[in-house]
């Protein structure tokens, strides 16, 4: 490609409203144009990039043995009724009429679609295993999309979907597509992690989030340097941080902590380590509304007294509400109030404890709450605490969950050492829907033995337009994008200087144009006539990985310069020799 | 690709509603499958047809110099407000309101779009020219979708843009993106013609359809075939077919034609041609209705009489309503009542002629009318024709247009020959926009001396998905589809006799197999242990185009059976030059 006949148009500077540095530097590049809020066109550097994930993500999906179909944007309620997700989902779903007043929804994701062609053409345990997939744009009408393609409203994904006889049909289909997630993420040059996931509500065992590392990330992610264990925070198993309880060493005693109503004051106060401290939290689960005909009686079902748990945390530590979330009977919890606090516990928050309550709560520690010795405790009384409190000594053994987030040097939970936390963007999940929606839609084939059974479905999805937000996120520096080969627009741009002055420069900037592409490098010259502060500039932004630079000077020496956009020094070259160099070193890249 | 792994679900019959054959038979090779009216799912068999129309058409843009981009599929209302298409579009605009309730449409075309990112981004004529493509999923709410992807309401979609600084600009873009038509469709493998086509209601000057040749078309052409000449009947210039008017031989004479109301029956009583014959058409054309703030008035102009036309074309010919319609001062006509032709010519329908009228009418002979001499009309008296009628001589000289339908052996307009009519499906359309777009959304360079232009605009279309079902109205037989190569599902399907019994036989195959994928060749082995009379009516019904049969009888003779599916008479090939001999045929028909 030659400049003079692509279109380059970069900007000085990026509008106010893009917050994060993927989205001011695609504004910027030229990459992509806004039309609506979260509806971008993708110009044509930017659609490069795209096809060049989008031909990765295909060649990994074939040779999984994916098998590529198309499915529509606009999908008919009739499905999403069946499901059960036209009443679940939220304004996200965009709905819309038909001319003949028929509702429809622009298809966020495709669960239903499949599922209702998987019922009309799987009748077979023959026809399975089989995974279809496929790239297509995706709608979902976020009330405020922002961050450029990382959260737009409409979006280019991949999905796919496994259908299995069995959970252990499930199970070697998932374990593909995994496989084929971790080569499709390495080949296109990113460091990423594969994340134990939290399963959501959608129900289903196993699931698996791919993500970019980047400081930026929304999400954060505990991973054991020392081994393959990764998992999203909100998922990842925290270990008691302290193996087996030590023998009582203290006695019970009540101390004035006036004005302490926090951990962090408590240990300051008594000189101790704030690990020694134990946190309160209060939760009020109401009992379920029950359908009653009878007004009067639903009446008194609603004024039924909540549960009242107390959850204890070490003073570090902080509360993973996924967790509690998924404890037995906690649907529904909310913190609670002041006054079912002094109701149950006599005292007023800040001071509260396991020992000595009004009324019975039910009490659950954390794990590495459960094998301390000689903690620290609100006693239930304002401006008091209990120290030297012990387990079976002083109160009884205590229920025992894991309710905390993971930190920094925790233990692995796979052994294999400790934990460190990063961020990360989610580009890509895994995820065993078993037979969610087979049932609700009654997806059915005949097994061996001539049986109905429901299909076992998985379902995997990537963020096509998104990686390009989390590449740059993860690759950039002061003058713009450092794209990594594989999802470059152009692998090496050829900059000539004096190009329409020197014919010498010409004919030497075309003849290594021209030995490139023979190669088959996607490279591109600039024949624009441009100052070289300017090519510089714009190819620098642009984030082309390779650099030539060909002058009247440096073929005086039968020299050219070459620069690695993540180097700090250029190199000169033979400029007979350079097409073959350059061609290898981006061909090593791509190999990685 | 091997059968085992991919997804073959064939069915003997189509369902009730599938009017046309292509149809009937992309739901029988389960190519498509519906999820609501006029919105399909492409399974991966009709999808590797997709891809490849695709890739061609994707080569084809680059080489014509076009960038592709991607455009969203959900536009705002204000850019369709600003074109005024908001309100000119019918119900065919699929529009939505999002969460905050503002309105969207779901793109049909994406001219809007284009020339808003053009108004931003060209600033220059030094930018220009420059094409941009994309292929994306489009919508338009059918009100009667039918005929599966021929007029479905998403559909894929190829649509291109040029931009010029004038009008000689876009017609070297016209060209360019002309001849890359050309280039694409023959590539495909289609029988087809450009056709000079109607403008239609959007204006411009230059317009030409694609058209792929087939019974069922829904089009009529007029082409000759001695020359390129080829034009849709609409829009077909009809010359006269009497080069010079003969000298009048008869007198005016008044002959009583009872029962004898169409030319048909004149001609039949009076023992005459046809072609002596012409026939009176009476248009009314209503005086235009006036914005006036005065009801009263403009009551009045309301009952303003209307212009009545009379039209006169020879007996054997028909009225072109789309030409009519572009006469000056033709707007808004209609076809006159039975009071009004009273009225105006004293008798009713059946014998009205040009000579004896109550009251002026406008008089307007087609082309070959205007040349014709001793011709017969109505004597505007019941049961009454005049015969011996002379221009100039019984009446005045008419006003003269061309009115009518060519017919199948008319003169070429070009002077090449004689034409001929066919019919066909509109796959392609090119069309000189000028400035209809960049007027209306003030789309402007800045030209040499620094004056602002309107940008000069083409738009370019190819129905993606309707080529599917066009190849398949020209090319199918009683037991199936018949793909051109380029766009066959696999190019080649290896059918082995005894996959599973025989062992001579399975290596036999693998090897064939082995061999043509190395070759580059899109084979697919049918390793299914299916009967041959299954296998045999699968691959005849998806329509793949050469089949290589390996049983143990002819493997004895170191022989497989080569059948290709147009042709009547299978061939036996050494099994071992079989590959060879094959990539060569199908090398050989793709180049073509």
């Amino acid at each position: 490609m030659k400049a003079s006949g692509f279109f380059i148009h970069t900007l000085k500077d990026a509008p106010a409203d893009a917050e994060i540095v993927s989205h001011q530097l695609m504004l910027r590049a030229g990459m992509i144009r806004r039309i609506a809020g979260g509806i971008y066109t993708y110009m044509p550097l930017a659609l490069r990039s795209v096809r060049k994930i989008e031909a990765i993500v295909r060649e990994e999906m074939n040779r999984a043995d994916a098998l590529e179909l198309l499915m529509p944007a606009v999908q008919p309620a009739e499905l999403w009724q069946e499901s059960g997700r036209w009443a679940q989902y939220g304004p996200e779903l965009l709905r819309l009429k038909d001319r003949h007043q028929r509702d429809f929804v622009i298809g966020p994701t495709h669960e239903e679609v499949i599922t209702d062609i998987a019922r009309k053409e799987i009748k077979s345990y023959r026809q399975m295993p089989v995974t279809f997939y496929q790239i297509q744009t995706k709608f979902r009408d976020e009330i405020r999309p922002r961050f450029g393609v990382m959260r737009g409203r409409e979006f280019i994904m991949k999905d796919a979907y496994s259908f299995d006889q069995d959970k252990a049909g499930l199970e070697r289909s998932y374990q593909k597509m995994y496989a084929a997630y971790e080569r499709i993420f390495k080949r296109l040059g990113l460091v990423f992690r594969a994340v134990a996931a939290d399963n959501g509500s959608i129900g289903g065992s196993g699931s698996h989030e791919f993500h970019v590392i980047a400081d930026t990330g929304e999400d954060s992610i505990a991973y054991c340097p020392t081994s393959d264990y990764a998992a999203n925070v909100e998922a990842a198993d925290a270990l008691p941080l302290i193996e087996q309880r030590a023998a009582p060493q203290e006695t019970l005693t009540k101390v004035a902590t006036p004005a302490a109503e926090k951990c962090e004051s408590v240990a300051a106060l008594l000189g101790v380590p704030l690990e020694r401290t134990v946190k309160s939290i209060v939760l009020a689960i109401d009992a379920p509304a029950q359908a009653e005909a009878n007004p009067l009686t639903a009446k008194q079902n609603g004024a039924a007294a909540p549960h009242i748990w107390l959850l204890l945390l070490r003073g570090d530590h902080t509360l993973n509400e996924v967790k509690l979330g998924k404890l037995p009977g906690a649907t529904g919890y909310r913190l609670a109030s002041e006054a079912e606090i002094i109701e149950y516990f006599g005292a007023a928050p800040g001071y509260l404890g396991p020992l000595g309550m009004q009324k019975p709560v039910k009490v659950l520690a954390d794990r590495t709450v459960a094998m301390m010795s000689d903690f620290i405790v609100g006693a239930n009384d304002a401006g008091f605490h209990l120290t030297g409190v012990n387990w079976g000594r002083d109160l009884p053994e205590p229920m025992v969950a894991d309710l905390r987030n993971v930190v920094e040097g925790d233990p692995a939970p796979d052994g294999k050492g400790t934990l460190a936390i990063c961020r990360g963007i989610e580009v890509g999940h895994v995820f065993q829907l078993g037979t969610r929606y087979s049932e609700a839609l009654n997806a059915t084939y005949l097994d061996e033995s001539g049986k109905a059974q429901p299909v076992v479905m998985g379902c995997y999805g990537i963020g096509i337009t998104r990686i390009l937000g989390a590449a740059i996120e993860q690759n950039f520096d002061a003058r713009g994008i450092l794209w990594p080969e594989a999802m470059a627009p152009f692998e090496i741009v050829i900059c000539p200087i004096g190009y329409e002055r020197s014919e010498t420069v010409r004919v030497a900037a075309q003849r290594l144009y021209a030995s490139l592409l023979e190669m088959g490098i996607d490279v591109i010259l600039d024949d624009r006539g441009e100052r070289p502060g300017v090519m510089f500039a714009d190819w620098e932004l642009i984030g082309v990985p390779h650099r030539l630079v060909i002058s009247e000077r440096s073929l005086k020496e039968s020299k050219c310069e070459y620069q690695g956009r993540r180097e700090a020094q250029p190199i000169f070259m033979d400029s007979l020799a350079a097409a073959e160099i350059v061609a290898a070193k981006i061909r090593a890249a791509l190999e990685d």
